[in-house]
């Protein structure tokens, strides 16, 4: 299998691109802030799938219309322990960074708080939200539905999107929390795009069927109409229904083909404060106990050490400093072409006209 | 592969027995009714696994003094939006009606409430308590945790129970909300109890290993020392520790070695009230078409019909309530053997002496 090549760039070389990006298609500094911090951290925490390869459709978004990149979310209702913002379409990452940090807020308040966001374009990493009730000393889950990509358990057509569900803890060490963050589908089909754009032609087997329902190991056949599968069968199917219902209903973000037109992420945050429940000391050497026990277990065959959830994160981060970010040379060279046709460099500033 | 023979009793029958024998061992009248419409309401729904097959084991841990059947939990806080519930190792379908409805109770008043109960025996079908807060026309998650039965992924040594996921949302008919009721491992211990019981030599491949970490099918090698797996790999291993800390470290329910000599399940229940997000007939109407589109989908190859999440149940209920619920044999000779020890017929009616 021959891959296309990567090129490595710093994370200071992609925020600066990214942010000189948005800022020439009309995002104001600080939603450019939002996005371009939200793209590199994902390829920080190793999720290249939500990386900087986003931000050319996020562009192109922008250029039709799809997306509003100086829109605020607003503040819709607020009661007790609940609230609803509205995204207005504006950046996914603006309204979910705004839609986290209001439910760390109630749940400081209240014990547990939930905020639902509607007309919420695509928010990235669903990781990244929780890690912000983390970093606050809390414990939360974000959910997120999105339009119709997998095929529902037992039939033949789609009907949920990836429905990611995401989960965070702290430990001792802010920098590892806990983090969960998965797609209720077999692969996020952001993954199946970044295997795409290393020139991966056969992928593992399960994950989708091409456009006649049969199974396909290509990334090409899944791009012609194919469909990714519920992830082991019912449960995943339940799951991402689950998601459908709280991040989709509950936010009045159904039915789904409106989120399919718009990108959109119908989300639900809920925080819950640990010291209203347990001492956090105790919560937290409890998180550290768990890492502990991983850590120091035997590998089964053919794993190198056992991972807890939120160490191929923490591992990447650490990584990436040091080595930098690789970027499939085709992403790079599109946002490069975007860069030129705003008269930006591939360094984000601008040319000398 | 020759089965056991299986008997077929009415719920009538088996809650009178099941009854009979809770309060013959010391359950006052409320509790017996907990836990005997639990464990009848988990075969009516179709889930033997948590069904009538429980009682021996519960009422073993009462002999045994590991479950005081006349305890009722108590109320240790009440603020806001969140309520800590002590279960003291009373029966725990007990502690977990009552943080069921505490959680309702909070959700009505603050648009979202949380409940964790600590001291908490097994409470059973999970679903039962997420059906509750749809038939209260909530939403709502339950999650538990548990004793380790399940591998660590990537790893070869046992840390997480099989930490099941519950969650449930009204449509129209009250009688079918979508439920989502899965274990985080590949298959819940109970059902691999329930094979046994039914004399099944051979499971499906892939659910758990044997007491040398060697890929096994016979739930006797599984009972002899063997692990479950999670299920798909470090997605389910990620929702259970999800589980672990919710329910279990939220509740102070951890290090769950605890949990694994009382039997039991560190639990929050989480409800919202759909009311204070969305009108609530959009939100049931939203079920309704959600079922109708897997209804009337054609079924993939090998499936005769798209079920949605909840309908297995709600078409066991019918199913059941015609021909009745079948009982293995070996399972329902222990009953009545449970019963001949306290002086009670199989009808669960007191011998003549």
């Amino acid at each position: 299998m021959s891959l296309n090549p990567v090129i490595h760039r710093t994370p200071a070389e992609l925020l600066r691109l990214a942010r000189a990006i948005l800022s020439a298609t009309g995002s104001p500094p600080e939603q450019a802030d939002d996005v371009a911090e939200a793209l590199v951290g994902s390829n920080m925490a190793g999720h290249d799938s939500h990386g900087i390869q986003l931000l050319a459709g996020y562009i192109d978004g922008v250029r039709a219309g799809r997306v509003f990149p100086a829109e605020k979310p607003t503040l819709i209702k607020r009661e007790k322990a609940m609230a609803i913002l509205d995204g207005h379409w504006g950046w996914g990452q603006t309204s979910g960074r705004a839609g986290a940090k209001l439910a760390i807020e109630l749940a400081a308040e209240n014990g547990v708080g939930a905020v639902v966001v509607r007309n919420c374009h695509h928010i990235g990493r669903v990781g990244e939200y929780v890690e912000l009730m983390a970093k606050a000393g809390m414990t939360g889950i974000a959910l997120a539905n999105v339009g119709p990509s997998v095929l529902a358990h037992g039939g033949t057509a789609k009907r949920l999107g990836t429905n990611p569900i995401a989960w965070a803890a702290p430990g001792g060490d802010p920098s590892r929390p806990l983090v969960l963050d998965i797609a209720t589908s077999t692969i996020a089909g952001n993954k199946v795009a970044l295997a795409r754009a290393r020139g991966v032609e056969e992928m593992a087997p399960g994950l989708f069927v091409d456009k006649h329902g049969e199974p396909t190991q290509s990334p090409t056949a899944y791009f012609d109409g194919g469909t990714l599968l519920p992830f082991y069968g019912h449960k995943g199917f339940g799951l991402g229904t689950m998601v459908e219902f709280l991040g989709g209903a509950l936010s009045g973000s159904l039915p789904p083909e409106q989120l399919a037109i718009q990108y959109g992420n119908g989300t639900i945050f809920v925080a819950f404060n640990i010291g209203a429940f347990v001492p956090p000391e105790t919560f937290r050497s409890q998180v550290d106990q768990f890492r502990n026990v991983m850590e120091t277990m035997p590998p089964a065959k053919g794993f190198e050490r056992v991972l807890a959830p939120g160490d191929p994160e923490a591992d990447a981060r650490l990584a990436r400093a040091k080595s930098g970010i690789p970027v499939p040379e085709p992403t790079w060279n599109g946002l490069v072409e975007i860069a030129a046709s705003l008269g930006l460099t591939p360094d984000g500033v601008a040319k000398q006209l």
